[in-house]
């Protein structure tokens, strides 16, 4: 996995490069923080020209490895105005993986109209994709397929992302071919929009796996892997109940965002847990223990059908239950479940969505609990009313706009849903991480509501993570941390010898480039406030606010910078 | 004037203090800054309860200096969520001074509906403004004034501010009685309305001026800035063609922005120039000369009539024929004094409103040169439109809501109406200012298409004005610089023996506290982006681009921090 990609969209020529030698042990969001680093001006607005817009699959995209699929895509955000690496299931990080692949970069903005990156193993090419503008994702990805075929793999914006809407994603093509994987934060979907890229679409035929330097040592360590992760508890729990499963968890803790973020608890959360998943499940076809990408032996997504029987929508994660269930008092499966088939359509943030729609809860505009009144807003957005437009930018404009001053975000980007208060190891994730309010930056759930000892874990899970997104894992394959077995992996593919040390150093220097990215842009190393109604509003059940030691966040980073 | 008064408004309180000795010497910005910095979290969000909104007249106001009755109004911006001073002229800061008021701050936020401050010599009240709540600055004045007789002088906010919009003013009274004086950047109308405060209305019967402790020196000093005032030949410059005689002077320049800033000449400019004016005062009244301040010398301000030969607007400014006028291709002093007539009615920034109609330009929503819809766009804001939702809170928010990178702002805050590429020392100002791009912040015309020595200037500049702003002179006075004479002044006011390095010393202060807070809210310190249209569009008639050197830019504060 050795080449380079760059898309020059001004000059509608394609730049073909193998990757030089000291980019060889990264991958995902370690190559995408080094590429930005190397190559975007901080200073730039990230809907101009100037941005690059970057897909790089992990490190371990395209082997043995199991659930080392996921994909990450980069640019400076148009939500944060950072550095931003968003990822993803689905199947095109091992499509371009299998294409030897390491990076795709969309440089510049082309003039004409939409447009689309056909990626074949002999030819790249950008064509004319005027006939699928306008389009949400699922129709669009059904043309798109029809035209080249059920086999590619696609990585595509809907009509938010066309608007340029900070809360717009990138779908991801999953193993059905649905667009139902999303690299949904920070707004990548209106980056690619900007630069008038409908699609990308990956087609491997004629491709392969990658080759492991060392067969045999890395085989031994694919092993222990897939040993770890079949006896993990957590994988049969995510496998028979998906992220759904988390919703009774997080309501008895008092982390489940509830009524703009009100309250850590929803009376009514039974309507929104796996429980109930299961049962309208068995009713109507529909899928648990589905695998959202090849190579995955957890399979924590769903399929989850309407009430016709029909396929509606996959994954209903468990985030998108609480931003737009719980947080918007919405107590009902198929609700959420609508809105959530809606979002990825659109090509929508459900997370910035139901922190948005939460804010609006407090003006004429929406009440908590309307469901019709949900549906329509978010259909507002697809439409790109004037209405939708302003909640399209996300919870801060949001609130800007209709001069709210209890704003749910960090560097811009919505509160994820577990609550900082009733969490407070990653409340301190999401005031430092430079990717703004992200549980997946730095999901710690230790002593949840003791202030002590979280700095530490924050930080160490920031760089523990980090190096997931770099290798393409899963954080769902329970290997977190196991550095001795990641360098095994790494020196064994790559014939290199790195420590595990070293294999740190990567992470850590990454973490270092996002800050200075930031810093560079605008945005200060130690400014690290959390919304102020963390501090001040005790959260039901736990009654706890957000309490840790502001010094000690203050200086997170020393040890790595 | 040692009385610091502070309104309580959650308690609904009035607590009176004498101002410590050590804010002596302090007055207008210069107190702000200390004020906000002692008493602020920079971190809290511009429209929360902790803010706090501070009127305070300059040290000289209520004496016989010349031109020293302008207002300084202070607060967190939630424009550009930095430090922000905004003064004007008009009345208030004299009968502020008579009644030896230092200091005016509203804290915390009153539950019930809206409020207004009654300030009277031994008594200051809240009380009731339900019954003018919602009407615009001209109407609720003229009823408040009814209420409480024409004597009284106020500060109010219009249905823009009650609405918390960004680009809100705070009117102040005019020596007519007329809302037409603005402090007009940074959305204080906004923090105004935030604290549900309708107006501030003060009526100083009984007040008296303040007595210098040193009056034959003070006398002395104050006849020689009158000579200086008199003598200068920008005095009659400016009364007899007021603000509007510099739109030739920036036109031939080329830095009178036009076309969304696209151009710095307009070929229609005499439509909007002195000339014209004074052709129009002619045939129908109105005024050139008029004084916007009790004590104002120099006279700049103009009294401006509609067809009907009935009063329409004051003062019709340079800033907003060109924002309002050339920058929309407006031609017409007409169309463009019905807007600015509607700006100060709704409580509207003109150069924020200038901008933002300028980049809705670029979309479907605005065609440059459509009088009709210029004015229809206005209406929209004033009555809370979406659209007018959106454009009230400025051109960085209309920009994100429509995707548009080529935003003309600087830390949020809307380009005035010169052009930083045709006068490079005032773009220096732009970048660096704590306030935001503010051509008041440092005023520098000298070798405009040069980019050297633009940096010292320019802070030489800043450190000038904020004096300037502490003292409460009129820029218009021409005194800048007169550091002896500003000693001598001062001395004699107080009975103080400073030297001229210690009066700089407080502006220098008060500039580094300014800096400190806008770090501490997470605006770095040098970071000192301009727009990048700005470094690469070259910009007609001068075809220059804004290229002062960005390592002697960020250096700027060096030799004060």
């Amino acid at each position: 996995m050795d080449r380079i990609i760059r898309v020059d969209l001004a000059n509608q020529k394609i730049i073909e490069e193998m990757a030089p030698k000291e980019l060889n042990p990264l991958g995902g969001r370690a190559l995408i923080d080094r590429i930005l680093s190397m190559e975007v001006d901080p200073s730039i607005h990230p809907l101009s020209r100037e941005n690059k817009l970057i897909f790089a699959p992990g490190l371990f995209a395209g082997t043995s490895v199991p659930n080392s699929g996921r994909l990450s895509v980069g640019a400076k955000s148009p939500l944060t105005s950072g550095i931003k690496e968003a990822n993803s299931g689905g199947t095109l990080a091992t499509r371009l993986a299998r294409l030897g692949i390491k990076a795709l970069i969309l440089e510049g903005r082309s003039k004409s109209g939409a447009q689309m990156i056909v990626v074949k193993k002999d030819s790249i090419s950008i064509v004319s994709a005027e006939d699928y503008a306008g389009f949400g994702n699922y129709e669009a990805s059904r043309r798109i397929r029809e035209q080249f075929g059920n086999h590619v793999a696609l990585a595509s914006i809907g009509p938010c992302g066309e608007m340029m809407m900070s809360a717009a994603t990138i779908a991801i093509s999953d193993t059905n071919g649905f667009p139902s994987r999303h690299c949904a934060r920070g707004g990548l979907g209106a980056v690619m929009g900007s630069k008038h890229i409908k699609a990308i679409v990956v087609d491997d035929k004629g491709g392969s796996s990658q080759r492991p330097l060392n067969r045999d040592s890395f085989r031994a360590a694919v092993k222990e892997a897939t040993e770890i992760i079949k006896n993990n508890p957590r994988t049969s729990f995510f496998r028979s109940k998906g992220t759904p499963g988390l919703i009774p968890i997080d309501n008895a803790r008092g982390s489940l965002p509830t009524r703009n973020y009100r309250l850590g608890s929803f009376d009514r959360f039974q309507g929104l847990g796996a429980e109930r998943m299961v049962e309208l499940i068995k009713e109507r076809g529909g899928k648990m223990g589905h695998a959202c990408m090849p190579g995955c032996i957890v399979r924590c997504s769903t399929i989850f059908h309407d009430k016709e029987k029909a396929y509606l929508t996959s994954a209903l994660e468990y985030e998108t239950l609480a931003m737009l269930g719980s947080n918007l008092e919405i107590d009902d499966m198929d609700t959420v479940a609508s809105m959530d088939r809606k979002c990825d359509d659109y090509g929508l943030d459900t997370i910035e969505i139901g922190a948005t729609l939460g804010v609006l809860g407090e003006t004429d505009y929406f009440d908590f609990g309307d469901k019709n009144k949900a549906l329509a807003l978010i259909d507002e957005i697809g439409s790109g009313t004037l209405l939708g437009r302003i909640m399209g930018q996300g919870v801060y404009v949001t609130c800007r706009v209709f001069g709210i001053d209890r704003v749910p975000a960090v560097k811009g980007q919505a509160l994820p849903a577990h609550s900082a208060r009733s969490m407070k190891g990653l409340g301190v994730t999401y005031a430092t991480s430079p990717q703004g309010a992200d549980h997946t930056a730095g999901f710690v759930a230790e002593d949840p509501l003791s202030p002590e000892g979280q700095v530490e874990r924050s930080l160490q899970a920031q760089i523990n993570m980090l190096l997931m997104d770099s290798l393409g894992l899963c954080y769902f394959c329970f290997l977190m941390g196991n550095i001795g077995l990641f360098t095994r992996l790494i020196n064994a593919l790559l014939g290199l010898n790195m420590r595990e040390a070293d294999v740190l150093n990567i992470s850590k220097k990454a973490l270092r480039e996002e800050i200075d990215f930031n810093v560079k842009a605008g945005i200060p190393v130690n400014n690290f406030s959390l919304p102020k109604f963390l501090e001040s509003e005790p959260l039901f059940p736990t009654n706890e606010v957000f309490d840790v030691p502001k010094d000690e966040i203050r200086r997170i980073f020393d040890s790595i910078l």
